[in-house]
Protein backbone atom coordinates (compact mmCIF):
# COMPACT_ATOMS: atom_id res chain seq x y z
CA UNK A 1 0.00 0.00 0.00
CA UNK A 2 1.66 3.33 -1.22
CA UNK A 3 1.04 6.15 0.96
CA UNK A 4 -0.86 8.05 -1.81
CA UNK A 5 -3.58 5.37 -1.33
CA UNK A 6 -3.52 6.16 2.71
CA UNK A 7 -3.62 9.59 1.83
CA UNK A 8 -6.42 9.25 -0.50
CA UNK A 9 -8.70 7.44 2.39
CA UNK A 10 -8.75 10.07 4.85
CA UNK A 11 -12.14 10.89 5.44
CA UNK A 12 -12.42 15.25 5.83
CA UNK A 13 -15.47 17.08 4.98
CA UNK A 14 -18.42 14.60 5.45
CA UNK A 15 -22.19 15.52 4.35
CA UNK A 16 -25.20 14.18 6.11
CA UNK A 17 -28.00 14.39 4.09
CA UNK A 18 -31.38 14.14 6.45
CA UNK A 19 -30.12 13.95 10.39
CA UNK A 20 -31.96 11.95 12.20
CA UNK A 21 -31.86 8.50 13.79
CA UNK A 22 -29.44 6.78 10.72
CA UNK A 23 -27.64 9.79 9.51
CA UNK A 24 -27.02 11.22 12.92
CA UNK A 25 -25.40 8.00 13.78
CA UNK A 26 -22.78 7.85 11.16
CA UNK A 27 -22.23 11.18 12.02
CA UNK A 28 -21.66 10.57 16.08
CA UNK A 29 -19.32 7.12 15.24
CA UNK A 30 -17.60 9.08 12.08
CA UNK A 31 -16.76 12.21 14.41
CA UNK A 32 -15.50 9.63 17.11
CA UNK A 33 -13.37 7.74 14.33
CA UNK A 34 -12.08 11.24 12.87
CA UNK A 35 -11.72 13.77 15.18
CA UNK A 36 -10.75 15.90 12.58
CA UNK A 37 -13.25 15.70 10.10
CA UNK A 38 -16.50 18.43 9.41
CA UNK A 39 -19.59 17.04 9.79
CA UNK A 40 -21.99 19.43 7.89
CA UNK A 41 -25.69 18.86 7.74
CA UNK A 42 -28.59 18.66 5.04
CA UNK A 43 -32.27 18.79 6.01
CA UNK A 44 -35.71 19.86 4.51
CA UNK A 45 -36.47 20.59 8.63
CA UNK A 46 -34.40 23.48 9.40
CA UNK A 47 -35.33 22.60 13.47
CA UNK A 48 -33.69 18.98 12.48
CA UNK A 49 -30.54 21.15 11.43
CA UNK A 50 -30.72 23.56 14.50
CA UNK A 51 -30.99 20.27 17.13
CA UNK A 52 -28.25 18.55 15.37
CA UNK A 53 -26.15 21.41 15.79
CA UNK A 54 -26.73 21.72 19.48
CA UNK A 55 -26.62 18.00 19.97
CA UNK A 56 -22.94 18.06 18.33
CA UNK A 57 -24.21 15.73 15.67
CA UNK A 58 -23.03 17.77 12.90
CA UNK A 59 -20.55 20.87 13.45
CA UNK A 60 -22.61 22.98 10.50
CA UNK A 61 -25.02 23.50 8.36
CA UNK A 62 -25.13 23.16 4.71
CA UNK A 63 -26.82 23.22 0.91
CA UNK A 64 -26.14 21.21 -2.05
CA UNK A 65 -23.76 23.76 -3.31
CA UNK A 66 -20.91 23.41 -1.13
CA UNK A 67 -21.10 19.55 -1.93
CA UNK A 68 -18.08 19.54 -4.03
CA UNK A 69 -16.13 19.80 -1.26
CA UNK A 70 -17.35 16.62 0.18
CA UNK A 71 -15.48 13.59 0.60
CA UNK A 72 -18.18 11.50 1.78
CA UNK A 73 -22.10 11.76 1.29
CA UNK A 74 -24.84 9.90 3.43
CA UNK A 75 -27.67 10.02 2.50
CA UNK A 76 -30.31 8.70 5.27
CA UNK A 77 -33.67 10.23 4.08
CA UNK A 78 -37.09 8.73 2.86
CA UNK A 79 -36.80 6.36 -0.10
CA UNK A 80 -39.03 8.12 -2.19
CA UNK A 81 -36.57 11.54 -1.73
CA UNK A 82 -33.88 9.54 -2.13
CA UNK A 83 -34.62 9.11 -6.00
CA UNK A 84 -34.94 12.71 -6.23
CA UNK A 85 -32.06 13.95 -4.19
CA UNK A 86 -29.29 10.81 -5.28
CA UNK A 87 -28.94 11.91 -8.80
CA UNK A 88 -28.95 15.88 -7.81
CA UNK A 89 -25.93 15.01 -5.53
CA UNK A 90 -24.26 12.78 -7.80
CA UNK A 91 -24.47 16.03 -9.93
CA UNK A 92 -22.61 17.97 -7.23
CA UNK A 93 -19.81 15.88 -6.12
CA UNK A 94 -16.25 15.34 -7.14
CA UNK A 95 -14.77 12.59 -8.95
CA UNK A 96 -13.13 11.53 -5.33
CA UNK A 97 -16.46 11.58 -3.31
CA UNK A 98 -17.92 8.41 -2.02
CA UNK A 99 -21.69 9.14 -1.75
CA UNK A 100 -23.89 6.09 -0.12
CA UNK A 101 -27.33 5.71 0.94
CA UNK A 102 -29.01 3.71 3.58
CA UNK A 103 -32.31 3.32 2.51
CA UNK A 104 -34.63 0.51 2.98
CA UNK A 105 -35.13 -0.93 -0.64
CA UNK A 106 -32.35 -1.20 -3.72
CA UNK A 107 -34.09 -1.54 -6.68
CA UNK A 108 -35.30 1.36 -7.57
CA UNK A 109 -32.70 3.48 -6.16
CA UNK A 110 -30.36 1.50 -7.94
CA UNK A 111 -31.93 2.26 -11.32
CA UNK A 112 -32.55 5.79 -10.73
CA UNK A 113 -29.16 6.06 -11.19
CA UNK A 114 -28.26 3.48 -13.54
CA UNK A 115 -27.15 5.96 -16.74
CA UNK A 116 -25.63 8.51 -14.16
CA UNK A 117 -22.41 10.01 -15.67
CA UNK A 118 -20.83 10.01 -11.76
CA UNK A 119 -22.28 5.97 -10.78
CA UNK A 120 -19.28 5.21 -10.21
CA UNK A 121 -18.87 7.60 -7.33
CA UNK A 122 -22.15 6.11 -5.57
CA UNK A 123 -22.52 3.01 -3.59
CA UNK A 124 -26.03 1.04 -2.93
CA UNK A 125 -25.77 0.17 1.11
CA UNK A 126 -28.64 -0.37 3.44
CA UNK A 127 -27.27 -1.42 7.07
CA UNK A 128 -29.48 -3.59 9.01
CA UNK A 129 -29.35 -0.98 11.79
CA UNK A 130 -32.19 1.57 13.65
CA UNK A 131 -34.42 1.51 16.65
CA UNK A 132 -38.18 2.37 16.56
CA UNK A 133 -37.08 6.31 17.05
CA UNK A 134 -36.52 9.19 14.76
CA UNK A 135 -34.83 12.30 14.67
CA UNK A 136 -31.73 13.96 15.24
CA UNK A 137 -32.30 13.14 19.39
CA UNK A 138 -32.91 8.99 18.32
CA UNK A 139 -28.91 9.21 16.76
CA UNK A 140 -26.97 6.78 19.03
CA UNK A 141 -23.14 5.99 19.24
CA UNK A 142 -22.39 2.51 18.27
CA UNK A 143 -25.85 1.71 16.51
CA UNK A 144 -23.72 0.49 13.52
CA UNK A 145 -21.47 -2.17 16.10
CA UNK A 146 -21.29 -5.57 14.98
CA UNK A 147 -24.53 -4.72 12.47
CA UNK A 148 -25.00 -6.07 8.84
CA UNK A 149 -24.46 -4.19 6.21
CA UNK A 150 -25.72 -5.13 2.78
CA UNK A 151 -23.80 -3.44 -0.42
CA UNK A 152 -25.62 -3.88 -3.67
CA UNK A 153 -24.03 -3.78 -6.98
CA UNK A 154 -20.77 -3.01 -5.78
CA UNK A 155 -18.99 -3.77 -8.87
CA UNK A 156 -20.52 -0.72 -10.64
CA UNK A 157 -18.77 1.27 -8.08
CA UNK A 158 -15.33 2.68 -8.14
CA UNK A 159 -12.68 0.58 -6.78
CA UNK A 160 -10.56 3.08 -4.65
CA UNK A 161 -13.95 4.75 -3.48
CA UNK A 162 -15.68 1.02 -2.54
CA UNK A 163 -11.90 0.71 -0.89
CA UNK A 164 -12.93 3.93 1.18
CA UNK A 165 -15.98 3.08 2.03
CA UNK A 166 -15.09 -0.54 3.49
CA UNK A 167 -12.90 0.68 5.03
CA UNK A 168 -15.15 3.00 7.26
CA UNK A 169 -17.72 0.23 7.17
CA UNK A 170 -15.44 -1.57 9.02
CA UNK A 171 -14.04 0.97 11.57
CA UNK A 172 -17.72 1.21 12.20
CA UNK A 173 -17.63 -2.76 13.19
CA UNK A 174 -20.31 -3.27 10.83
CA UNK A 175 -19.71 -7.28 8.54
CA UNK A 176 -20.62 -6.71 5.09
CA UNK A 177 -22.47 -8.98 2.61
CA UNK A 178 -22.79 -8.03 -0.70
CA UNK A 179 -26.40 -8.88 -2.79
CA UNK A 180 -28.25 -7.86 -5.66
CA UNK A 181 -30.64 -4.96 -5.58
CA UNK A 182 -33.55 -7.50 -6.98
CA UNK A 183 -32.57 -10.54 -4.18
CA UNK A 184 -32.19 -7.87 -1.85
CA UNK A 185 -35.76 -5.86 -2.08
CA UNK A 186 -37.55 -9.87 -2.24
CA UNK A 187 -35.78 -11.11 0.80
CA UNK A 188 -35.75 -8.21 3.18
CA UNK A 189 -39.79 -7.77 2.41
CA UNK A 190 -39.83 -11.12 4.74
CA UNK A 191 -36.87 -9.91 7.43
CA UNK A 192 -37.79 -6.53 7.56
CA UNK A 193 -40.76 -5.00 5.91
CA UNK A 194 -43.26 -7.63 7.10
CA UNK A 195 -42.53 -7.35 10.46
CA UNK A 196 -43.07 -3.64 10.54
CA UNK A 197 -46.45 -4.05 9.11
CA UNK A 198 -47.46 -7.31 11.36
CA UNK A 199 -46.51 -4.58 14.33
CA UNK A 200 -48.91 -1.78 13.21
CA UNK A 201 -51.05 -4.10 12.14
CA UNK A 202 -51.26 -5.35 15.81
CA UNK A 203 -51.16 -2.38 17.38
CA UNK A 204 -54.04 -0.86 15.65
CA UNK A 205 -56.24 -3.69 16.00
CA UNK A 206 -55.81 -3.84 19.69
CA UNK A 207 -56.39 0.24 20.28
CA UNK A 208 -59.43 0.03 17.60
CA UNK A 209 -60.64 -2.75 20.43
CA UNK A 210 -59.33 -1.18 23.77
CA UNK A 211 -60.13 2.27 23.00
CA UNK A 212 -62.62 3.36 25.60
CA UNK A 213 -60.83 0.57 28.03
CA UNK A 214 -58.83 2.95 29.94
CA UNK A 215 -57.64 0.75 32.06
CA UNK A 216 -56.82 -2.28 29.71
CA UNK A 217 -52.92 -1.71 28.84
CA UNK A 218 -52.33 -2.49 32.31
CA UNK A 219 -52.95 -6.15 31.11
CA UNK A 220 -50.08 -5.51 28.71
CA UNK A 221 -46.76 -6.70 29.48
CA UNK A 222 -43.29 -7.28 27.36
CA UNK A 223 -44.31 -9.80 25.08
CA UNK A 224 -47.05 -7.03 23.53
CA UNK A 225 -44.51 -4.52 24.23
CA UNK A 226 -42.18 -5.93 22.06
CA UNK A 227 -44.26 -8.03 18.96
CA UNK A 228 -45.78 -4.54 18.93
CA UNK A 229 -42.46 -2.14 19.17
CA UNK A 230 -41.92 -1.23 15.47
CA UNK A 231 -45.71 0.04 15.35
CA UNK A 232 -44.04 3.07 16.97
CA UNK A 233 -41.86 3.60 13.55
CA UNK A 234 -41.71 6.53 11.22
CA UNK A 235 -44.61 6.37 8.58
CA UNK A 236 -43.00 9.06 6.58
CA UNK A 237 -40.04 7.16 6.46
CA UNK A 238 -41.79 3.33 5.99
CA UNK A 239 -45.03 4.40 3.40
CA UNK A 240 -42.32 5.38 0.46
CA UNK A 241 -40.27 1.78 1.70
CA UNK A 242 -44.01 -0.32 0.78
CA UNK A 243 -44.29 1.77 -1.88
CA UNK A 244 -41.53 1.04 -3.53
CA UNK A 245 -41.30 -2.18 -2.59
CA UNK A 246 -45.03 -2.99 -3.46
CA UNK A 247 -44.70 -6.32 -5.00
CA UNK A 248 -42.55 -8.05 -2.60
CA UNK A 249 -44.41 -7.02 0.66
CA UNK A 250 -47.56 -8.06 -0.98
CA UNK A 251 -46.66 -11.01 -1.85
CA UNK A 252 -44.74 -11.24 2.11
CA UNK A 253 -48.38 -10.17 3.35
CA UNK A 254 -50.44 -12.61 1.35
CA UNK A 255 -48.77 -15.75 2.54
CA UNK A 256 -48.53 -14.17 6.13
CA UNK A 257 -52.31 -13.43 5.86
CA UNK A 258 -52.62 -17.40 4.85
CA UNK A 259 -50.46 -18.50 7.96
CA UNK A 260 -53.05 -16.76 9.97
CA UNK A 261 -56.04 -17.89 8.55
CA UNK A 262 -55.01 -21.47 8.44
CA UNK A 263 -54.08 -20.73 12.28
CA UNK A 264 -57.38 -19.69 12.38
CA UNK A 265 -59.27 -23.02 10.64
CA UNK A 266 -57.12 -24.98 13.01
CA UNK A 267 -58.81 -23.48 15.74
CA UNK A 268 -62.05 -23.06 14.73
CA UNK A 269 -62.12 -27.49 13.44
CA UNK A 270 -60.27 -27.92 17.30
CA UNK A 271 -57.43 -29.55 16.11
CA UNK A 272 -54.91 -28.31 18.66
CA UNK A 273 -53.02 -31.15 17.77
CA UNK A 274 -52.02 -29.55 14.17
CA UNK A 275 -51.41 -26.05 16.40
CA UNK A 276 -49.40 -27.34 18.47
CA UNK A 277 -47.46 -28.91 15.83
CA UNK A 278 -47.21 -25.34 13.76
CA UNK A 279 -46.10 -23.62 16.93
CA UNK A 280 -43.72 -26.27 17.86
CA UNK A 281 -42.04 -26.43 13.85
CA UNK A 282 -41.71 -22.71 14.17
CA UNK A 283 -39.93 -22.83 17.36
CA UNK A 284 -36.91 -23.45 14.80
CA UNK A 285 -36.46 -19.37 14.91
CA UNK A 286 -34.29 -19.53 18.18
CA UNK A 287 -31.80 -20.94 15.99
CA UNK A 288 -32.03 -18.26 13.34
CA UNK A 289 -32.54 -15.37 16.26
CA UNK A 290 -28.98 -16.67 17.14
CA UNK A 291 -26.51 -13.84 17.29
CA UNK A 292 -29.44 -11.06 15.96
CA UNK A 293 -28.33 -8.06 18.39
CA UNK B 1 -52.94 -6.11 64.21
CA UNK B 2 -52.80 -9.35 66.79
CA UNK B 3 -50.26 -11.41 67.28
CA UNK B 4 -52.08 -14.38 65.80
CA UNK B 5 -52.38 -12.65 62.30
CA UNK B 6 -48.96 -12.03 62.04
CA UNK B 7 -48.28 -15.62 62.77
CA UNK B 8 -50.80 -16.57 60.33
CA UNK B 9 -48.89 -14.95 57.88
CA UNK B 10 -45.87 -16.10 58.55
CA UNK B 11 -44.78 -18.09 55.27
CA UNK B 12 -43.15 -21.64 55.81
CA UNK B 13 -43.93 -24.60 53.29
CA UNK B 14 -44.12 -23.36 50.14
CA UNK B 15 -45.39 -25.96 46.95
CA UNK B 16 -44.47 -25.00 43.07
CA UNK B 17 -46.41 -27.34 41.01
CA UNK B 18 -44.55 -26.83 38.11
CA UNK B 19 -40.88 -26.07 38.47
CA UNK B 20 -40.59 -24.32 35.19
CA UNK B 21 -40.29 -20.12 34.23
CA UNK B 22 -43.21 -19.58 36.37
CA UNK B 23 -42.93 -21.55 39.56
CA UNK B 24 -39.48 -21.22 39.57
CA UNK B 25 -39.27 -17.57 39.43
CA UNK B 26 -42.02 -17.39 42.35
CA UNK B 27 -39.50 -19.97 44.46
CA UNK B 28 -36.28 -17.66 43.44
CA UNK B 29 -37.91 -14.57 45.02
CA UNK B 30 -39.78 -16.25 47.94
CA UNK B 31 -36.72 -18.45 49.28
CA UNK B 32 -34.83 -14.62 49.24
CA UNK B 33 -37.88 -13.15 50.45
CA UNK B 34 -38.35 -15.86 53.81
CA UNK B 35 -35.13 -17.54 54.16
CA UNK B 36 -36.95 -19.64 56.49
CA UNK B 37 -39.30 -21.09 54.02
CA UNK B 38 -38.74 -24.31 52.71
CA UNK B 39 -39.95 -24.74 49.20
CA UNK B 40 -40.93 -28.20 47.75
CA UNK B 41 -41.13 -29.50 44.18
CA UNK B 42 -43.92 -31.38 41.86
CA UNK B 43 -43.19 -31.73 38.71
CA UNK B 44 -44.64 -34.77 36.21
CA UNK B 45 -41.49 -34.32 34.84
CA UNK B 46 -38.50 -35.75 37.04
CA UNK B 47 -35.58 -33.97 35.08
CA UNK B 48 -36.78 -30.52 35.75
CA UNK B 49 -36.87 -31.81 39.78
CA UNK B 50 -33.87 -32.66 39.49
CA UNK B 51 -32.15 -29.57 37.58
CA UNK B 52 -34.84 -27.41 40.16
CA UNK B 53 -33.04 -28.80 43.00
CA UNK B 54 -29.52 -28.89 41.40
CA UNK B 55 -30.26 -24.62 40.49
CA UNK B 56 -31.10 -24.24 44.75
CA UNK B 57 -34.92 -23.46 43.17
CA UNK B 58 -36.44 -26.31 45.21
CA UNK B 59 -35.02 -27.49 48.65
CA UNK B 60 -36.82 -31.27 48.07
CA UNK B 61 -39.27 -33.12 45.61
CA UNK B 62 -42.59 -33.51 46.75
CA UNK B 63 -45.75 -35.32 45.79
CA UNK B 64 -49.70 -34.32 46.51
CA UNK B 65 -49.73 -36.41 49.72
CA UNK B 66 -47.46 -33.84 51.21
CA UNK B 67 -49.79 -30.78 50.22
CA UNK B 68 -51.63 -31.38 53.88
CA UNK B 69 -48.09 -29.43 55.30
CA UNK B 70 -47.98 -26.43 52.39
CA UNK B 71 -48.64 -22.89 53.48
CA UNK B 72 -48.68 -21.92 49.78
CA UNK B 73 -49.05 -23.61 46.98
CA UNK B 74 -48.24 -22.06 43.59
CA UNK B 75 -49.49 -23.60 40.54
CA UNK B 76 -47.25 -22.91 37.19
CA UNK B 77 -48.57 -25.36 34.80
CA UNK B 78 -50.37 -25.72 31.26
CA UNK B 79 -53.74 -24.36 31.92
CA UNK B 80 -55.24 -27.29 30.31
CA UNK B 81 -53.50 -29.67 33.33
CA UNK B 82 -54.43 -26.93 35.63
CA UNK B 83 -58.25 -28.16 35.15
CA UNK B 84 -57.53 -31.36 36.71
CA UNK B 85 -54.37 -30.49 39.08
CA UNK B 86 -56.62 -27.53 40.69
CA UNK B 87 -59.15 -29.35 42.25
CA UNK B 88 -56.80 -32.32 43.66
CA UNK B 89 -54.46 -30.10 45.02
CA UNK B 90 -57.62 -28.36 47.08
CA UNK B 91 -59.14 -31.61 47.77
CA UNK B 92 -55.65 -32.49 49.95
CA UNK B 93 -54.64 -28.81 51.34
CA UNK B 94 -55.05 -27.45 54.83
CA UNK B 95 -58.23 -24.48 55.80
CA UNK B 96 -54.89 -22.31 56.38
CA UNK B 97 -53.54 -22.42 53.16
CA UNK B 98 -53.43 -20.39 50.18
CA UNK B 99 -53.91 -21.68 46.58
CA UNK B 100 -52.99 -19.76 43.42
CA UNK B 101 -52.32 -20.39 39.68
CA UNK B 102 -50.99 -18.28 36.92
CA UNK B 103 -52.59 -19.05 34.61
CA UNK B 104 -53.09 -17.11 31.46
CA UNK B 105 -56.66 -17.85 31.20
CA UNK B 106 -59.13 -17.65 33.96
CA UNK B 107 -62.94 -18.49 33.18
CA UNK B 108 -62.45 -22.22 32.63
CA UNK B 109 -60.21 -22.42 35.59
CA UNK B 110 -62.72 -20.52 37.64
CA UNK B 111 -65.40 -22.33 36.81
CA UNK B 112 -63.67 -25.78 37.42
CA UNK B 113 -63.37 -25.43 41.58
CA UNK B 114 -66.69 -22.92 41.65
CA UNK B 115 -68.19 -25.43 43.66
CA UNK B 116 -65.61 -27.07 45.11
CA UNK B 117 -65.28 -27.41 49.04
CA UNK B 118 -62.31 -25.41 49.38
CA UNK B 119 -62.93 -22.77 47.14
CA UNK B 120 -62.37 -20.53 49.73
CA UNK B 121 -58.45 -21.92 50.01
CA UNK B 122 -57.99 -20.73 45.85
CA UNK B 123 -57.23 -17.53 44.72
CA UNK B 124 -57.41 -17.07 40.75
CA UNK B 125 -54.07 -14.90 39.47
CA UNK B 126 -52.49 -14.10 36.06
CA UNK B 127 -48.61 -12.53 36.82
CA UNK B 128 -48.36 -10.67 33.62
CA UNK B 129 -44.54 -11.61 33.71
CA UNK B 130 -42.47 -14.22 31.77
CA UNK B 131 -40.14 -14.36 29.00
CA UNK B 132 -40.04 -16.63 25.80
CA UNK B 133 -37.68 -19.15 27.47
CA UNK B 134 -39.24 -21.92 29.72
CA UNK B 135 -38.11 -25.08 32.09
CA UNK B 136 -36.31 -24.37 35.53
CA UNK B 137 -33.17 -23.28 33.61
CA UNK B 138 -35.34 -20.02 32.87
CA UNK B 139 -36.37 -19.01 35.92
CA UNK B 140 -35.33 -15.70 37.13
CA UNK B 141 -35.30 -13.25 39.95
CA UNK B 142 -36.81 -10.48 40.03
CA UNK B 143 -39.34 -11.29 37.48
CA UNK B 144 -42.22 -9.71 38.62
CA UNK B 145 -41.03 -6.76 40.03
CA UNK B 146 -43.41 -3.92 38.75
CA UNK B 147 -45.55 -5.94 36.98
CA UNK B 148 -49.35 -6.49 37.00
CA UNK B 149 -51.08 -8.83 38.50
CA UNK B 150 -54.46 -9.34 37.93
CA UNK B 151 -57.37 -10.78 40.60
CA UNK B 152 -59.90 -12.59 39.68
CA UNK B 153 -63.03 -13.57 41.72
CA UNK B 154 -61.39 -12.39 44.84
CA UNK B 155 -64.40 -11.97 46.65
CA UNK B 156 -64.79 -15.75 46.48
CA UNK B 157 -61.33 -16.34 48.61
CA UNK B 158 -61.61 -16.29 52.20
CA UNK B 159 -60.61 -13.04 53.43
CA UNK B 160 -57.30 -14.22 55.73
CA UNK B 161 -55.98 -16.00 52.66
CA UNK B 162 -56.51 -13.15 50.32
CA UNK B 163 -54.48 -10.94 52.71
CA UNK B 164 -51.84 -13.82 52.95
CA UNK B 165 -51.44 -13.57 49.04
CA UNK B 166 -51.43 -10.03 48.57
CA UNK B 167 -49.06 -9.44 51.22
CA UNK B 168 -46.35 -12.04 49.77
CA UNK B 169 -47.37 -10.28 45.61
CA UNK B 170 -46.82 -6.72 47.59
CA UNK B 171 -43.34 -7.97 49.31
CA UNK B 172 -42.81 -9.03 45.33
CA UNK B 173 -42.84 -5.59 43.86
CA UNK B 174 -46.32 -6.26 42.31
CA UNK B 175 -49.06 -4.01 41.31
CA UNK B 176 -52.21 -5.56 41.69
CA UNK B 177 -55.73 -5.35 39.96
CA UNK B 178 -58.82 -7.34 40.14
CA UNK B 179 -60.98 -7.84 37.29
CA UNK B 180 -63.99 -10.76 36.49
CA UNK B 181 -62.83 -14.15 34.68
CA UNK B 182 -64.89 -13.30 31.53
CA UNK B 183 -63.27 -9.19 31.00
CA UNK B 184 -60.12 -10.96 31.89
CA UNK B 185 -60.32 -13.43 29.25
CA UNK B 186 -61.19 -11.37 26.67
CA UNK B 187 -59.29 -8.71 26.84
CA UNK B 188 -56.21 -10.99 27.32
CA UNK B 189 -56.99 -11.99 24.61
CA UNK B 190 -55.90 -8.68 22.64
CA UNK B 191 -52.94 -7.76 24.35
CA UNK B 192 -51.65 -11.22 24.73
CA UNK B 193 -52.59 -14.38 23.17
CA UNK B 194 -53.12 -12.41 19.63
CA UNK B 195 -49.51 -11.06 19.82
CA UNK B 196 -48.16 -14.57 20.30
CA UNK B 197 -49.66 -15.78 17.13
CA UNK B 198 -48.89 -13.10 15.37
CA UNK B 199 -45.15 -13.74 16.14
CA UNK B 200 -45.46 -17.55 15.83
CA UNK B 201 -46.81 -16.78 12.02
CA UNK B 202 -44.42 -14.52 11.36
CA UNK B 203 -41.55 -16.48 12.16
CA UNK B 204 -43.67 -19.51 9.85
CA UNK B 205 -43.97 -17.37 6.86
CA UNK B 206 -39.97 -15.93 6.87
CA UNK B 207 -39.13 -19.67 7.70
CA UNK B 208 -41.07 -21.39 5.14
CA UNK B 209 -39.93 -18.85 2.20
CA UNK B 210 -36.44 -18.88 3.65
CA UNK B 211 -35.85 -22.22 4.36
CA UNK B 212 -33.27 -22.45 1.52
CA UNK B 213 -31.79 -19.49 1.54
CA UNK B 214 -29.40 -20.16 4.17
CA UNK B 215 -27.42 -16.49 4.03
CA UNK B 216 -30.83 -14.56 4.21
CA UNK B 217 -31.09 -14.20 7.50
CA UNK B 218 -27.77 -12.17 7.57
CA UNK B 219 -30.36 -9.79 7.00
CA UNK B 220 -32.38 -10.08 9.86
CA UNK B 221 -32.26 -7.13 12.45
CA UNK B 222 -33.14 -6.01 15.67
CA UNK B 223 -36.57 -5.12 14.40
CA UNK B 224 -37.13 -8.70 13.16
CA UNK B 225 -35.85 -9.95 16.34
CA UNK B 226 -38.29 -8.16 18.78
CA UNK B 227 -41.80 -8.78 16.45
CA UNK B 228 -40.89 -12.59 16.35
CA UNK B 229 -39.69 -13.26 19.79
CA UNK B 230 -42.71 -14.45 21.19
CA UNK B 231 -42.34 -17.27 18.58
CA UNK B 232 -39.76 -19.09 20.88
CA UNK B 233 -42.30 -19.45 23.14
CA UNK B 234 -43.61 -23.28 24.65
CA UNK B 235 -46.20 -24.98 22.26
CA UNK B 236 -46.96 -27.02 25.36
CA UNK B 237 -47.97 -24.17 27.01
CA UNK B 238 -49.60 -22.02 24.84
CA UNK B 239 -51.60 -24.64 22.42
CA UNK B 240 -53.82 -24.86 25.52
CA UNK B 241 -54.11 -21.55 26.47
CA UNK B 242 -55.70 -21.18 22.85
CA UNK B 243 -57.86 -24.07 23.57
CA UNK B 244 -59.20 -22.45 26.76
CA UNK B 245 -59.73 -18.91 25.19
CA UNK B 246 -60.83 -20.10 21.73
CA UNK B 247 -63.50 -17.44 21.15
CA UNK B 248 -61.92 -14.75 22.34
CA UNK B 249 -59.07 -14.91 20.31
CA UNK B 250 -60.72 -16.28 17.12
CA UNK B 251 -62.37 -13.21 17.34
CA UNK B 252 -59.13 -10.86 17.75
CA UNK B 253 -57.74 -12.85 15.15
CA UNK B 254 -60.70 -12.09 13.11
CA UNK B 255 -59.72 -8.65 13.56
CA UNK B 256 -56.58 -8.74 13.06
CA UNK B 257 -56.85 -10.70 9.65
CA UNK B 258 -59.10 -7.81 8.69
CA UNK B 259 -56.89 -4.97 9.93
CA UNK B 260 -54.34 -6.69 7.75
CA UNK B 261 -56.15 -7.44 4.25
CA UNK B 262 -57.13 -3.76 4.52
CA UNK B 263 -53.71 -2.61 4.63
CA UNK B 264 -52.89 -5.00 1.57
CA UNK B 265 -55.94 -3.58 -0.36
CA UNK B 266 -54.77 0.25 -0.03
CA UNK B 267 -51.29 -0.89 -0.93
CA UNK B 268 -52.84 -2.59 -4.28
CA UNK B 269 -54.83 0.45 -4.92
CA UNK B 270 -51.92 2.46 -4.33
CA UNK B 271 -53.27 4.88 -1.87
CA UNK B 272 -49.98 5.29 0.35
CA UNK B 273 -51.46 8.30 1.85
CA UNK B 274 -54.14 6.39 3.68
CA UNK B 275 -51.23 3.89 4.55
CA UNK B 276 -49.32 6.60 5.93
CA UNK B 277 -52.54 7.67 7.77
CA UNK B 278 -53.04 3.82 9.23
CA UNK B 279 -49.66 4.17 10.73
CA UNK B 280 -49.38 7.57 11.99
CA UNK B 281 -52.78 6.49 13.91
CA UNK B 282 -51.01 3.68 15.43
CA UNK B 283 -48.31 5.76 16.27
CA UNK B 284 -50.16 6.34 19.47
CA UNK B 285 -49.10 2.71 20.40
CA UNK B 286 -46.36 4.83 21.81
CA UNK B 287 -48.44 6.47 24.98
CA UNK B 288 -49.86 3.06 25.50
CA UNK B 289 -46.33 1.31 25.93
CA UNK B 290 -45.09 3.91 28.19
CA UNK B 291 -44.51 2.27 31.83
CA UNK B 292 -44.39 -1.50 30.36
CA UNK B 293 -41.60 -3.04 31.37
Amino acid sequence: MTLGRNKEKKVKNIFIIGTGLIGGSFALDIKALHPDCKVFGIDTTEAHLDEALALGIIDEKADFEALHKADVVIIAIPVDATLKVLPEVLDQVSDDAIVFDAGSTKEDICAVVKSHPKRRNYLAVHPIAGTEHSGPKAAIKDLYKNKTNIICEVEVTAFKLQEKALKLFSDLGMRIRYMNPKAHDKHIAYVSHLSHISAFMLGKTVIDKERNERDIFDMAGSGFASTVRLAKSSPAMWSPIFNQNKTNVIEALDEYINNLKHFKELMEAQDFNEVFNEMEKTNYIKEILKGIQ
